[in-house]
Protein backbone atom coordinates (compact mmCIF):
# COMPACT_ATOMS: atom_id res chain seq x y z
CA UNK A 1 0.00 0.00 0.00
CA UNK A 2 1.22 3.68 -1.02
CA UNK A 3 2.26 6.22 1.68
CA UNK A 4 -0.69 8.43 1.77
CA UNK A 5 -0.29 12.20 1.07
CA UNK A 6 0.42 14.69 3.97
CA UNK A 7 -2.39 16.70 4.49
CA UNK A 8 -0.54 20.54 5.15
CA UNK A 9 -3.51 22.51 5.43
CA UNK A 10 -7.15 23.18 5.06
CA UNK A 11 -9.62 25.32 5.08
CA UNK A 12 -13.22 26.45 4.87
CA UNK A 13 -13.52 28.24 1.25
CA UNK A 14 -17.86 28.25 1.76
CA UNK A 15 -20.77 27.02 3.91
CA UNK A 16 -24.01 27.37 2.72
CA UNK A 17 -27.10 26.16 4.20
CA UNK A 18 -26.50 22.34 2.51
CA UNK A 19 -22.88 22.43 1.32
CA UNK A 20 -19.24 23.15 2.69
CA UNK A 21 -16.55 23.37 0.32
CA UNK A 22 -13.24 22.86 1.99
CA UNK A 23 -9.72 23.10 0.11
CA UNK A 24 -6.76 21.32 0.92
CA UNK A 25 -3.46 21.55 0.31
CA UNK A 26 -1.15 17.90 0.15
CA UNK A 27 1.90 16.95 -0.14
CA UNK A 28 2.71 13.63 -2.08
CA UNK A 29 4.98 10.69 -1.60
CA UNK A 30 7.17 12.15 -4.76
CA UNK A 31 7.45 15.68 -2.93
CA UNK A 32 4.39 17.05 -5.35
CA UNK A 33 2.60 19.79 -3.43
CA UNK A 34 -0.81 20.75 -4.76
CA UNK A 35 -4.15 21.89 -3.82
CA UNK A 36 -7.55 20.15 -3.97
CA UNK A 37 -11.00 21.49 -3.69
CA UNK A 38 -13.44 19.20 -2.08
CA UNK A 39 -17.79 18.83 -0.94
CA UNK A 40 -17.64 17.37 2.75
CA UNK A 41 -20.56 15.44 3.74
CA UNK A 42 -22.79 15.06 6.26
CA UNK A 43 -20.97 13.53 9.22
CA UNK A 44 -23.52 10.52 9.09
CA UNK A 45 -24.18 9.91 5.61
CA UNK A 46 -27.46 9.33 3.70
CA UNK A 47 -29.31 5.90 3.24
CA UNK A 48 -30.70 4.54 0.13
CA UNK A 49 -33.23 1.59 0.84
CA UNK A 50 -34.06 -1.28 -1.17
CA UNK A 51 -37.73 -2.09 -0.67
CA UNK A 52 -38.67 -5.44 -1.45
CA UNK A 53 -41.82 -7.24 -1.18
CA UNK A 54 -41.60 -10.99 -0.96
CA UNK A 55 -42.90 -11.43 -4.45
CA UNK A 56 -39.27 -9.84 -5.57
CA UNK A 57 -41.28 -6.20 -6.69
CA UNK A 58 -38.89 -2.79 -5.63
CA UNK A 59 -40.73 -0.18 -4.38
CA UNK A 60 -39.57 2.34 -6.48
CA UNK A 61 -39.86 6.39 -5.96
CA UNK A 62 -40.66 8.93 -8.72
CA UNK A 63 -39.44 12.91 -7.37
CA UNK A 64 -38.27 15.80 -8.62
CA UNK A 65 -34.79 16.12 -8.49
CA UNK A 66 -33.57 20.10 -8.64
CA UNK A 67 -29.87 19.40 -9.26
CA UNK A 68 -31.26 17.74 -12.82
CA UNK A 69 -34.32 20.01 -12.88
CA UNK A 70 -36.42 16.72 -14.00
CA UNK A 71 -38.86 13.95 -12.49
CA UNK A 72 -36.50 10.76 -11.61
CA UNK A 73 -36.98 7.00 -10.91
CA UNK A 74 -34.73 5.75 -8.28
CA UNK A 75 -34.44 4.03 -4.81
CA UNK A 76 -35.75 5.70 -1.38
CA UNK A 77 -32.82 7.89 0.59
CA UNK A 78 -32.43 10.30 2.88
CA UNK A 79 -29.75 11.55 5.19
CA UNK A 80 -29.02 9.86 8.68
CA UNK A 81 -30.08 11.97 11.98
CA UNK A 82 -28.64 12.54 15.04
CA UNK A 83 -28.09 9.61 16.85
CA UNK A 84 -30.26 7.44 14.32
CA UNK A 85 -28.68 3.63 13.04
CA UNK A 86 -28.09 2.92 9.52
CA UNK A 87 -31.28 0.65 10.13
CA UNK A 88 -32.92 2.90 12.03
CA UNK A 89 -32.61 5.84 9.52
CA UNK A 90 -33.19 3.76 6.50
CA UNK A 91 -36.86 2.09 8.75
CA UNK A 92 -37.79 5.73 9.07
CA UNK A 93 -36.71 6.80 5.29
CA UNK A 94 -39.35 4.15 3.86
CA UNK A 95 -42.08 4.96 6.01
CA UNK A 96 -41.87 8.69 5.10
CA UNK A 97 -41.47 8.24 1.60
CA UNK A 98 -43.23 4.63 0.40
CA UNK A 99 -45.63 4.78 3.50
CA UNK A 100 -44.25 0.94 4.48
CA UNK A 101 -42.06 -0.03 7.87
CA UNK A 102 -39.55 -3.31 7.35
CA UNK A 103 -39.42 -5.79 9.59
CA UNK A 104 -35.66 -6.84 8.30
CA UNK A 105 -33.52 -4.45 7.65
CA UNK A 106 -29.84 -5.67 5.79
CA UNK A 107 -27.17 -3.10 5.43
CA UNK A 108 -25.70 -4.22 2.25
CA UNK A 109 -22.57 -2.08 1.53
CA UNK A 110 -21.67 1.27 1.92
CA UNK A 111 -20.83 3.42 -1.47
CA UNK A 112 -19.05 7.00 -2.79
CA UNK A 113 -19.79 8.94 -4.96
CA UNK A 114 -17.45 10.74 -6.93
CA UNK A 115 -14.31 10.26 -4.50
CA UNK A 116 -12.03 12.79 -5.77
CA UNK A 117 -13.94 15.05 -4.80
CA UNK A 118 -16.97 14.54 -2.72
CA UNK A 119 -16.93 13.18 1.08
CA UNK A 120 -20.22 11.57 0.55
CA UNK A 121 -20.64 8.20 1.89
CA UNK A 122 -24.36 6.49 0.93
CA UNK A 123 -24.98 3.13 3.46
CA UNK A 124 -27.44 0.84 1.19
CA UNK A 125 -29.84 -1.27 3.01
CA UNK A 126 -32.02 -3.71 1.87
CA UNK A 127 -35.57 -3.63 3.74
CA UNK A 128 -37.77 -6.97 3.36
CA UNK A 129 -40.38 -8.35 5.51
CA UNK A 130 -42.82 -4.86 4.57
CA UNK A 131 -45.86 -4.05 6.36
CA UNK A 132 -47.90 -0.45 6.11
CA UNK A 133 -47.02 2.23 8.07
CA UNK A 134 -46.84 5.87 7.26
CA UNK A 135 -44.52 8.59 8.70
CA UNK A 136 -44.64 12.17 7.97
CA UNK A 137 -41.91 13.64 6.08
CA UNK A 138 -41.00 17.00 4.55
CA UNK A 139 -41.87 16.27 0.80
CA UNK A 140 -43.11 19.52 -0.95
CA UNK A 141 -45.66 17.32 -2.91
CA UNK A 142 -46.95 13.82 -2.34
CA UNK A 143 -43.75 10.82 -3.83
CA UNK A 144 -45.21 8.55 -6.34
CA UNK A 145 -44.26 5.24 -5.40
CA UNK A 146 -43.35 3.18 -8.63
CA UNK A 147 -43.37 -0.73 -8.23
CA UNK A 148 -41.56 -2.69 -10.31
CA UNK A 149 -40.02 -6.72 -10.46
CA UNK A 150 -36.23 -6.90 -9.77
CA UNK A 151 -36.24 -9.30 -12.42
CA UNK A 152 -37.35 -6.37 -14.80
CA UNK A 153 -34.02 -5.04 -14.24
CA UNK A 154 -32.87 -4.55 -17.48
CA UNK A 155 -35.57 -3.20 -18.89
CA UNK A 156 -35.46 -0.68 -15.72
CA UNK A 157 -32.28 0.30 -16.91
CA UNK A 158 -33.84 1.41 -20.34
CA UNK A 159 -36.05 4.17 -18.87
CA UNK A 160 -34.55 7.05 -19.63
CA UNK A 161 -35.45 8.82 -15.89
CA UNK A 162 -33.86 5.96 -14.18
CA UNK A 163 -29.94 7.24 -14.34
CA UNK A 164 -28.93 7.85 -10.55
CA UNK A 165 -25.09 6.11 -10.14
CA UNK A 166 -26.44 4.81 -6.75
CA UNK A 167 -29.93 3.18 -7.36
CA UNK A 168 -28.19 1.11 -10.05
CA UNK A 169 -25.78 -0.04 -8.18
CA UNK A 170 -27.76 -0.69 -5.36
CA UNK A 171 -30.10 -3.06 -7.28
CA UNK A 172 -27.40 -4.64 -9.04
CA UNK A 173 -25.93 -5.47 -5.53
CA UNK A 174 -29.18 -6.27 -4.28
CA UNK A 175 -29.27 -9.02 -6.84
CA UNK A 176 -26.26 -10.53 -6.58
CA UNK A 177 -27.09 -10.65 -2.70
CA UNK A 178 -30.29 -12.69 -3.44
CA UNK A 179 -28.64 -14.78 -5.89
CA UNK A 180 -25.86 -15.90 -3.22
CA UNK A 181 -28.42 -16.28 -0.41
CA UNK A 182 -30.61 -18.96 -2.69
CA UNK A 183 -27.25 -20.70 -3.69
CA UNK A 184 -27.21 -24.08 -2.40
CA UNK A 185 -23.88 -23.96 0.11
CA UNK B 1 -46.13 12.92 -16.25
CA UNK B 2 -46.15 15.25 -13.84
CA UNK B 3 -46.33 19.13 -14.26
CA UNK B 4 -42.83 19.55 -13.49
CA UNK B 5 -42.21 22.58 -10.64
CA UNK B 6 -41.84 26.24 -12.09
CA UNK B 7 -38.72 27.50 -11.75
CA UNK B 8 -39.27 31.24 -9.70
CA UNK B 9 -35.85 32.65 -9.07
CA UNK B 10 -31.87 31.52 -9.07
CA UNK B 11 -28.98 32.58 -7.68
CA UNK B 12 -25.23 31.88 -7.84
CA UNK B 13 -24.60 32.11 -4.17
CA UNK B 14 -21.02 30.70 -4.38
CA UNK B 15 -18.62 30.27 -7.20
CA UNK B 16 -15.07 28.32 -6.80
CA UNK B 17 -12.37 27.09 -8.72
CA UNK B 18 -14.19 23.85 -9.16
CA UNK B 19 -17.88 24.47 -7.59
CA UNK B 20 -20.83 26.52 -8.27
CA UNK B 21 -23.63 26.32 -5.90
CA UNK B 22 -27.08 27.77 -7.24
CA UNK B 23 -29.58 28.50 -4.53
CA UNK B 24 -33.05 27.63 -6.52
CA UNK B 25 -36.62 29.20 -5.80
CA UNK B 26 -39.52 26.91 -7.52
CA UNK B 27 -43.53 26.29 -7.05
CA UNK B 28 -44.89 22.97 -7.35
CA UNK B 29 -48.24 22.31 -8.97
CA UNK B 30 -49.60 21.99 -5.84
CA UNK B 31 -48.87 25.33 -5.25
CA UNK B 32 -46.07 24.59 -2.42
CA UNK B 33 -43.33 27.10 -2.58
CA UNK B 34 -39.78 25.99 -1.64
CA UNK B 35 -36.06 26.69 -1.55
CA UNK B 36 -33.43 23.95 -3.23
CA UNK B 37 -29.39 24.84 -3.12
CA UNK B 38 -27.84 22.47 -5.57
CA UNK B 39 -24.21 21.93 -7.08
CA UNK B 40 -24.11 22.77 -10.79
CA UNK B 41 -22.27 20.65 -12.98
CA UNK B 42 -19.49 21.02 -15.54
CA UNK B 43 -21.09 22.64 -18.42
CA UNK B 44 -20.02 19.24 -20.72
CA UNK B 45 -20.07 16.63 -18.00
CA UNK B 46 -17.52 14.19 -17.36
CA UNK B 47 -16.61 10.69 -18.55
CA UNK B 48 -16.02 7.35 -17.10
CA UNK B 49 -14.47 4.79 -18.94
CA UNK B 50 -14.19 1.08 -19.21
CA UNK B 51 -10.70 -0.26 -20.70
CA UNK B 52 -11.33 -4.10 -21.76
CA UNK B 53 -8.74 -6.13 -22.96
CA UNK B 54 -9.88 -8.87 -25.60
CA UNK B 55 -9.34 -11.41 -22.56
CA UNK B 56 -12.17 -9.73 -20.91
CA UNK B 57 -9.58 -7.80 -18.42
CA UNK B 58 -10.62 -4.36 -17.36
CA UNK B 59 -7.59 -1.77 -15.90
CA UNK B 60 -8.60 -0.28 -13.21
CA UNK B 61 -7.07 2.43 -11.22
CA UNK B 62 -5.53 3.08 -7.96
CA UNK B 63 -5.47 7.03 -6.82
CA UNK B 64 -5.38 9.23 -3.98
CA UNK B 65 -8.97 10.43 -3.62
CA UNK B 66 -8.97 13.98 -1.85
CA UNK B 67 -12.86 14.11 -1.20
CA UNK B 68 -12.78 10.44 1.17
CA UNK B 69 -8.67 10.92 1.89
CA UNK B 70 -7.61 7.86 0.77
CA UNK B 71 -6.59 5.33 -1.82
CA UNK B 72 -9.38 4.17 -4.10
CA UNK B 73 -9.71 1.50 -7.13
CA UNK B 74 -12.04 2.98 -9.52
CA UNK B 75 -12.44 3.50 -13.55
CA UNK B 76 -10.39 6.41 -15.35
CA UNK B 77 -12.74 9.35 -15.82
CA UNK B 78 -11.87 12.61 -16.37
CA UNK B 79 -13.63 15.64 -17.35
CA UNK B 80 -14.94 16.65 -21.25
CA UNK B 81 -12.77 19.40 -22.41
CA UNK B 82 -13.74 22.54 -24.42
CA UNK B 83 -15.26 21.01 -27.80
CA UNK B 84 -14.01 17.06 -27.30
CA UNK B 85 -16.86 14.32 -28.10
CA UNK B 86 -18.08 11.92 -25.65
CA UNK B 87 -15.78 9.04 -26.88
CA UNK B 88 -12.55 11.54 -27.80
CA UNK B 89 -12.82 12.30 -24.31
CA UNK B 90 -12.35 9.04 -23.47
CA UNK B 91 -9.52 7.90 -25.53
CA UNK B 92 -7.85 11.00 -24.04
CA UNK B 93 -8.28 9.89 -20.21
CA UNK B 94 -7.16 5.92 -20.87
CA UNK B 95 -3.72 7.67 -22.75
CA UNK B 96 -3.39 9.93 -19.73
CA UNK B 97 -4.04 7.65 -17.13
CA UNK B 98 -3.68 3.88 -18.31
CA UNK B 99 -1.03 4.44 -21.35
CA UNK B 100 -3.84 2.96 -23.90
CA UNK B 101 -5.79 3.84 -26.51
CA UNK B 102 -8.66 2.45 -28.04
CA UNK B 103 -9.63 1.54 -31.66
CA UNK B 104 -13.38 0.71 -30.40
CA UNK B 105 -15.26 3.23 -28.08
CA UNK B 106 -18.66 3.05 -27.47
CA UNK B 107 -21.23 4.96 -25.23
CA UNK B 108 -23.05 2.88 -23.24
CA UNK B 109 -25.28 5.28 -20.99
CA UNK B 110 -25.42 8.32 -18.67
CA UNK B 111 -25.45 8.41 -14.84
CA UNK B 112 -26.21 11.03 -12.66
CA UNK B 113 -24.84 11.29 -8.82
CA UNK B 114 -27.39 12.30 -6.61
CA UNK B 115 -29.58 14.10 -8.68
CA UNK B 116 -31.53 15.56 -5.99
CA UNK B 117 -28.98 18.31 -5.66
CA UNK B 118 -26.32 17.61 -7.81
CA UNK B 119 -26.25 18.51 -11.40
CA UNK B 120 -23.38 16.57 -12.61
CA UNK B 121 -23.90 14.19 -15.48
CA UNK B 122 -21.15 11.22 -16.34
CA UNK B 123 -20.97 9.44 -19.49
CA UNK B 124 -20.07 5.64 -19.60
CA UNK B 125 -17.65 4.20 -22.43
CA UNK B 126 -16.89 0.95 -22.99
CA UNK B 127 -13.50 1.12 -24.52
CA UNK B 128 -12.28 -1.92 -26.27
CA UNK B 129 -8.98 -2.56 -29.11
CA UNK B 130 -7.17 -1.28 -26.93
CA UNK B 131 -2.92 -0.51 -28.09
CA UNK B 132 -0.30 1.14 -25.84
CA UNK B 133 -0.40 4.88 -26.33
CA UNK B 134 0.92 7.19 -23.32
CA UNK B 135 -0.35 10.84 -23.29
CA UNK B 136 0.95 13.03 -20.83
CA UNK B 137 -1.69 13.99 -18.05
CA UNK B 138 -1.72 16.29 -14.92
CA UNK B 139 -1.78 13.63 -12.35
CA UNK B 140 0.58 14.97 -8.75
CA UNK B 141 1.61 11.08 -8.87
CA UNK B 142 2.62 8.12 -11.16
CA UNK B 143 -1.34 6.50 -11.13
CA UNK B 144 -1.05 2.84 -10.42
CA UNK B 145 -2.66 0.26 -12.97
CA UNK B 146 -4.90 -2.33 -11.79
CA UNK B 147 -5.91 -5.31 -14.19
CA UNK B 148 -8.75 -7.26 -12.90
CA UNK B 149 -11.06 -9.71 -14.62
CA UNK B 150 -14.56 -8.90 -15.15
CA UNK B 151 -15.55 -12.28 -14.47
CA UNK B 152 -14.24 -11.91 -10.68
CA UNK B 153 -16.40 -8.61 -10.31
CA UNK B 154 -18.33 -10.29 -7.66
CA UNK B 155 -14.68 -10.75 -5.56
CA UNK B 156 -13.80 -6.70 -6.56
CA UNK B 157 -17.01 -5.91 -4.88
CA UNK B 158 -15.49 -7.15 -1.74
CA UNK B 159 -12.84 -4.57 -1.75
CA UNK B 160 -12.62 -2.19 0.54
CA UNK B 161 -10.94 0.53 -1.86
CA UNK B 162 -13.66 -0.10 -4.80
CA UNK B 163 -16.71 1.76 -2.98
CA UNK B 164 -17.50 4.29 -6.00
CA UNK B 165 -21.36 3.89 -7.16
CA UNK B 166 -20.65 4.89 -10.80
CA UNK B 167 -17.19 2.39 -10.89
CA UNK B 168 -20.09 -0.30 -9.81
CA UNK B 169 -22.82 0.57 -11.76
CA UNK B 170 -20.34 0.55 -14.88
CA UNK B 171 -19.40 -2.91 -14.46
CA UNK B 172 -22.43 -3.86 -13.92
CA UNK B 173 -23.57 -2.52 -17.16
CA UNK B 174 -20.93 -3.73 -19.16
CA UNK B 175 -20.97 -7.27 -17.95
CA UNK B 176 -25.34 -7.27 -18.90
CA UNK B 177 -24.03 -5.72 -22.15
CA UNK B 178 -21.65 -8.33 -22.89
CA UNK B 179 -24.37 -10.69 -22.05
CA UNK B 180 -26.27 -9.71 -24.88
CA UNK B 181 -23.94 -8.85 -27.18
CA UNK B 182 -23.07 -12.79 -27.53
CA UNK B 183 -26.60 -14.12 -26.84
CA UNK B 184 -27.89 -15.56 -30.24
CA UNK B 185 -29.98 -13.36 -31.94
Amino acid sequence: MREKPRILHTKTLVQTRLFRIEQVDLRFANGVETRFERLIGGPRGAVLIVPLLDDGTVLLIREYAAGVDRYELGLPKGRIEGEETITAAANREIMEEIGYGARHLHHLTSLSLAPGYLGHTTHVVLARGLYPQRRPGDEPEEIEVVPWPLERLTELLQQDDFTEARSIAALFLTREHLQHESAPS
